[in-house]
């Protein structure tokens, strides 16, 4: 028998609590892809973990930490739902590469090497300049696949993005963006980008977010629908 | 068929290098508890894990993280030596109980409450006065049973041993020390501490610290050989 449809959230951030966990449990999604941090320092990311350990410890039967794929089939499974850490930003692993592991044995799984400004990393979809990826994105990024932790360029700019998508070993994702070809947003992506990403074997979250979608908070379903077959 | 005999060394530091990975795993030591921390705060701790994470990436046929007790056995197994963590001290929780589970996450399996001095959890043995396990202490043991991290008294005083003993659901460990009947360090343990540890089925793991000997670094063998069988 085939596996039933599995629900996966691809990001999402929210003001987390035990109706909202019902809510996502409810509605059959197996796996959430959190955000723990935006530009926090390692040890302030280290706070967040803490709130969510508090959180697994509070509402067993509705979430668990989720640290791999077999973990989202074992929340469908189990009627529960797996939550994937990641960070929108580099800024956990400060300027220390060994830090990289850390946060990996902390449960992070997701990690954007850059938020709309230059990081230590490459470059934000909000700079004016694009050099790329620096000389430590270039070691991160293959301590990345070493250890598992996926790339994220969600919110990248161009160059950067392909640079990454060509140094990473492993398929990277866009977790949360759209096509520039339906609107054009500095946060949304190029036809080069998406045919580099599909080329990868790499993923693309839609977004729904308003400053993402064409008409903002007036898009209609029917035109974000024909944007992901147009994408398709 | 019976397991073979095991060899674990109950604490050791060091200054480690691939020559003494090798010897450690040639003298069949499946299991090593290595001090990874004295005085550090949280982060210098984090330090000290990323140089042990580069020795299991430098070194994988000889050691590597252990976090149960089913990687002793395949350790023994594997001919390769499992290094758990320890720290001889609770600065690394800082005053965030919080953090218990953190350390825990990243490899940390036992906690030594207090080292010589007062703490914020115990009272060290080399204090004049021991007013016991204090409030934050009693909530942290708790949570260290909750996690899977053993309480070490190897530094601690009289009362807040016997308190820790008390306290504590699951058995502690007291990973280096010796009897003071033998020799009255005040690092050694009282005949009723032993009896507290027989009693709760801790463990006492013996040393072969100058300090904690008879006659020093003049101890024979005999002498610390008929201490053990005496102390049983």
């Amino acid at each position: 028998m085939a596996h039933p449809s599995l629900f996966i959230d691809a990001l999402q951030y929210n003001n987390w609590s035990e109706e909202i966990f019902k809510q996502i449990n409810q509605g059959g999604l197996s796996a959430v892809h959190v955000t723990i941090c935006y530009h926090e320092d390692f040890q302030e990311m280290v706070q967040n973990v803490i709130d969510w350990n508090r959180r697994f410890e509070d509402y067993p039967n509705l979430i668990f930490l989720g640290r791999t794929a077999a973990d989202v089939r074992r929340a469908q499974k189990e009627g529960r739902t797996a939550i994937f850490f990641g960070y929108q930003n580099c800024s956990p692993i400060e300027d220390n590469i060994g830090l990289v592991e850390v946060c990996h044995q902390l449960g992070a799984r997701f990690m954007q090497l850059t938020y709309n400004n230059q990081s230590l990393l490459g470059t934000g979809c909000y700079e004016e300049n694009d050099p790329g990826i620096t000389r430590m994105g270039k070691q991160v990024i293959k301590e990345m696949n070493r250890v598992g932790l996926v790339v994220d360029m969600s919110h990248s700019s161009e160059r950067s993005t392909l640079e990454a998508i060509e140094i990473s070993e492993r398929p990277i994702a866009i977790t949360h963006a759209n096509p520039t070809f339906w609107h054009p947003a500095l946060r949304n992506k190029s036809n080069e980008v998406l045919k580099a990403l599909g080329e990868s074997n790499s993923m693309l979250g839609f977004s729904v977010y308003p400053h993402h979608l064409k008409d903002g908070s007036d898009c209609t379903v029917e035109s974000f629908c024909n944007m992901i077959a147009d994408t398709a």
